[in-house]
């Protein structure tokens, strides 16, 4: 199917939940406390430009509109109902809804998988129900949906309906957790925030997270989409979206909570959806260029960076404030995000000087000074004017600024053309005081696409992950279409792939060669002869290790010799090691005993695969050791992964200076890591049914060249 | 001087600055724009207790006070000036106060050190002035100084004087930048912290930052000293003062500034360059007990934290929740700052369960679903009920609270009672929206003691830094105590520390062995016979290197032969590495050839000491090569440090694990490396003017006992 095609599919399927021309309210209520009175009443404040039909057995008039015993006796066809009931009646209103042709529904009730096997029984029999008649359901369990462009107001929650509505509405916003996601939505809007779409997906019975960030994406209307998300149940569609977004340039933010073990479980227990692992979502959002907020301030925050249609050009960084004490927390806070405070060039630092008074500074950050918080305002200007033409100047965050200024004000006119005739990224922020959201020199520059975000909502975290947005916009449509593509011809290998067995050092090797990835020099003896023989061939010092499925540790067997330098040590470590392994393990099935090639010493690294429940097949990088046991320093990626994948995983880690040389080492082999992750990537892609893990470890790299010294491969 | 008359003293001294009996206020002025009328006006709104005299040369009345031409006209003593004059005018006023007796001064003006060489001049000159007529003066270049106790509005500043005032204000406040305190000072207030003393200490002519914080430290009324440091130029006072602050548990809060800055600088030894001023702060506060705001809302927010006069028995967390969601994101919150959120036991889970909904999950952490925060706010004193007689919980964290109760609601009573009556510490917060600083309920919780904090003033980060305080508190009083002592006796090697030198790393080692630090056995051979005996005496296999004060990197000139096996390869390794030497440093004086025992593998470690401008010498530790290189895993203390620093400057490595034994490896000998820190503190300290670096690495750790295997000193 064509992207086009796609985009009209699902546009049009989700259209009666977003775009309904009729609405029927089942269950609703002249009780101003019930559900189904506050749901109505929200479509009539909401001025619903559609038309609205409340539904019950006998009232012949509710909220001043007309009532109707069933949803068969509208006098027009309904697009969208709102179940406004008890459990107990959803599956006959659904019924009914689904007789009467109504083509979407939005279930509140609650009491479904979230309780556990009763409710799953009675969700399944919801999907079937929504299968049999064709109608897309929001719920059950959630909170409702809104479309605040069209006033459907979906919802009988007071905390979505009372908020007032902002003017720019091109966020949409997408969660599986009903009361962070209200809280969020009312968040946003006391920071000048309006979401388009809100929707709250409860349990997701038929349209679910990725669903709705689908629509958004294919949604003109819609600039950025976001979301909070605690675990997503079809990963692969979401990376295919986060592609396409990355295509079109809109961002799609993501709050993915669970980030600690116990954080997992409770997620675990929540939704009834399996929350991965962290460091595996990290890694996977970083593939897909999905923007991971850290917490609801990051959506709003980014956002509003996002929609004044820039993106920083780099990481330098101008501050201008009126406080030498702010001045540096500003900085230290640019730092830590990784926004630099460049020294700005004597040149332009003299232009600056020309205009402010002597005692204030035009050193980054630029130090106006008391002066222009309180008697000269019109000071906030002067660096502005030069720093438009600051060649090294990316960004430009003011800390403070004339609040009292308006739009009347003819400083605050100036100031906006700079800003809006500049490729610098300006950003105007404040120390974060109450009851001061949107002064009024601050909303004329927000009116005018130049982003005031108050300082507790952390705009220099949401500025940095813009930067990191642009890298990874122009990475995927630049770089990436032209980087080779992952090549490996698919092998056979299935008749090495013995079911659900751990393979031997020698069999897992075997696979790994394969795919060409460069193994030590081996054979597997038999007999002290053999042994003697195979050394020879592959020419002193050698290594002797047991080859058994049955010993995958070998050291704890006294399994392994290093460094046997002739013929008469081989007999003997022959010997010993069949001894030792025949105690340890009596059981074991020993293939014999394999001679190797003894490595020179190089960079150990570790490659892995292992299975995740969310998103399967999942590639692990890491320096080797005590590095990957003791500092965890490793990088993840969802199989397949691209030649920028496999660059990043390798500069993620902290310790990637081990391998671009450090204490007078040259770099290692680079690109032999970077084949090594993209054979592997290959292979498990190819076998992903019959491969359950791989470890290869260590994997030695040298200044030229990579030998993978130990494999271990388990078989599903 | 005893600690009673230092107390007295500094009270005294310090007392015309904040308790004046009579305030004269220079430069009264009618002009209701000028600071001389808005420093008078904040007096008289603030309620000054004592008497106010306006200093004016003609007017008669001044906001319906009687004025008076100069400060010795005033009818009583004056106590405190406070100087609303331009720059030109300062002097001739200070001195006028002089002579009028006047014991303390405030001066608002700038002009002086901060914009250079001439302002530091006439900041000199107000020095002179202060000490000839003994005179306490705050300044110049501040905001002012507040005590809102008794109305002492030291101030023209109306983000100042223009905030109501708290009920309870037990905390201090001192500030380096005047700016960025006034803006800490409104939002404490906004969320219900009025600070009992605020105090801009500007240039810090006089009293400065550590002076306030004594001076709160010994104010009865004062429960936490805290502060906004850029720069302490008195850090050894600093630290006597967070000793006695621990004694006396009233926490000093800092935030400290300029993290970014002051980078590493480059330097001869690894330590030098590693150490950063602010990593040296960290440990200098973690050592001395000073608890390390990271921005404003962590002064706000442990502060309240602390004044519920509770600190946590431990780290297990209970949440307690009306949203799923918020509970995963709360769970994410304490995990991160290092809090646990512990599986709750069976019989604790079932108690819970009797009292909430089926559908609620009594599993930590606790969700009593949206039924909790719509339907039946009651429900949320039943976790509480259980949870109190838990012997497993520490901490109970409410994440949302009914906000519509007040003290009139007997199910708030009951609360607040069974809060009063544990010592489990509870902290009631929620997600921050605008226009819930105080609630109804939240307030009668803060007046009787249970701290509440809304969610954007991070208070989970807070309440993991109240556990941290805990712990060192309890070290500090306990602990420490009955520790033993540094008793390693001061030798003679002054003769040792030739002036101004790089030592060759025989004569570092020499001086590591007076200390009692074990080295490598050594001989330095200036001929081949000589090395070959010397060779023969250490026993073989030995390592060769050369030794020369101008060679400090062996390594680059080919200087070290490593495992020389006999004496035939001792005569060529002596020929060669003094060939080598000479090849590549001509000019180098070369002592001879050290010959040295060949040290077997251990654990490498690094220990130093540089001189830091502010703290003087600073003891950095690490684990060696590229740990330290790469991975920069070190920890800091300034000298002299305690067996506890030496403890914790191990636990803080992120790879402490190596030296606690990881993959099948033994612990290694971590006493041997608490006795060569402290030798090392005992050496720097006896030696501190004579000794400018010291670099110890490797120093090789084993199961037992330990070796410096190379050192460099450098003297001053």
């Amino acid at each position: 199917m064509s992207m086009v095609n796609e985009v009209l599919q699902s546009t049009i399927e989700l259209d009666p939940l977003f775009s309904p021309r009729s609405i029927a309210v089942m269950g609703a209520s002249e009780n101003t406390n019930k559900i189904g009175y506050l749901q109505l009443k929200a479509l009539i404040d909401g001025g619903f430009e559609g038309d609205i039909y409340p539904i019950h057995p006998k009232s012949k008039e509710i909220a001043n509109l007309p009532c109707y015993s069933s949803v068969g006796d509208t006098p027009h066809e309904v697009d969208l109902a709102i179940l406004c009931v008890g459990l107990n009646q959803v599956e006959s209103c659904l019924i009914e809804c689904g007789e009467s042709g109504v083509k979407a529904a939005i279930v509140f009730a609650s009491g479904y998988s979230e309780i556990g096997e009763e409710g799953i029984v009675a969700q399944n029999r919801l999907k079937e129900i929504a299968v049999q008649y064709n109608m897309r359901l929001i719920g059950p369990n959630c909170v409702g949906l809104l479309n605040t462009t069209n006033g459907l107001m979906g919802t009988f929650s007071p905390g979505l309906t009372l908020v007032p509505l902002g003017k720019r509405r091109e966020v949409g916003f997408v969660t599986q957790s009903g009361a962070f996601g209200v809280l969020t939505y009312i968040a946003a809007a006391q920071h000048g925030l309006t979401f388009n779409y809100f929707v709250s997906v409860g349990n997701e019975v038929d349209v679910g997270f990725s669903d709705v960030i689908e629509y958004m994406l294919h949604d003109p209307k819609t600039k950025v989409a976001s979301g909070y998300l605690e675990g997503e149940k079809n990963p692969e569609k979401l990376r295919m979206l986060a592609k396409y977004a990355l295509e079109i340039n809109k961002p799609m933010v993501i709050m993915k909570s669970g980030r600690s073990s116990a954080g997992s479980r409770a997620a675990a227990s929540h939704t009834g959806s399996l929350a991965g692992a962290d460091q595996i979502y990290d890694g996977f959002f970083k593939q897909a260029g999905i923007v991971r907020a850290d917490d609801y301030d990051d959506i709003v925050s980014f956002s509003k960076l996002f929609l004044s249609n820039k993106i920083p050009t780099g990481r330098n960084t101008v501050i201008v404030t009126s406080s030498g004490g702010r001045g540096i927390n500003e900085t230290d806070r640019c730092e830590s995000h990784g926004l630099t405070i460049h020294p700005l060039s004597d040149k332009i630092k003299s232009q600056i000087e020309k205009n402010i008074p002597s005692f204030a500074s035009a050193s980054n950050p630029i130090d106006l000074t008391a002066a222009a918080s309180i008697t000269h305002p019109e000071l906030f200007i002067e660096p502005l004017k030069v720093l438009v033409n600051d060649p090294e100047t990316d960004i430009i965050i003011f800390s403070e600024f004339p609040l009292h200024w308006d739009e009347h004000t003819p400083i605050l006119q100036e100031f906006v053309e700079l800003c809006k005739n500049t490729d610098k990224f300006i950003l105007v922020t404040t120390f974060p005081l109450e009851g001061m959201s949107t002064p009024k020199s601050t909303q004329y520059l927000e009116d005018n696409g130049i982003p005031f975000v108050r300082g507790d909502m952390n705009p220099i975290r949401s500025l940095a992950k813009l930067v990191d947005y642009g890298e990874a916009y122009r990475k995927a449509n630049v770089q990436e279409k032209h980087a080779p593509s992952n090549e490996t011809p698919k092998k056979n290998i299935h008749h090495l792939l013995p079911k659900n067995q751990t393979l031997s050092e020698s069999q897992s090797s075997e696979i790994l060669s394969a795919y060409g990835i460069p193994t030590t020099k081996r054979a597997v003896a038999t007999t002290e002869d053999q042994a003697v023989i195979f050394a020879n061939e592959i020419g002193y010092p050698v290594v002797l290790k047991v080859d058994s499925p049955d010993i995958p540790h070998k050291t704890e067997v006294n399994g392994i010799r290093l460094n046997v330098q002739n013929d008469e040590d081989v007999r003997r470590a022959f010997q010993e090691i069949y001894k030792s392994a025949k105690e340890h393990c009596p059981t074991a099935n020993i293939h014999g005993i394999s001679i190797q090639q003894m490595l020179s010493e190089g960079v150990e690294v570790i490659v892995g695969v292992t299975n995740d429940p969310t998103f399967g097949p999942v590639i692990m990088f890491g320096l080797g050791g005590v590095f990957v046991e003791v500092f965890k320093d490793v990088s993840f990626r969802v199989a397949p992964i691209t030649r920028q994948d496999a660059i990043d995983m390798m500069e993620e880690l902290k310790g990637n200076q081990l391998l671009q040389g450090v204490r007078n080492k040259h770099a290692v082999d680079t690109e032999a890591i970077i084949d090594v992750l993209l054979k592997v990537s290959a292979l498990i892609q190819d076998y992903a049914d019959e491969i359950q893990e791989i470890d290869i470890n260590p994997l030695i790299v040298y200044e030229d060249g990579i030998v993978a010294a130990d494999a271990l491969i388990i078989t599903t």
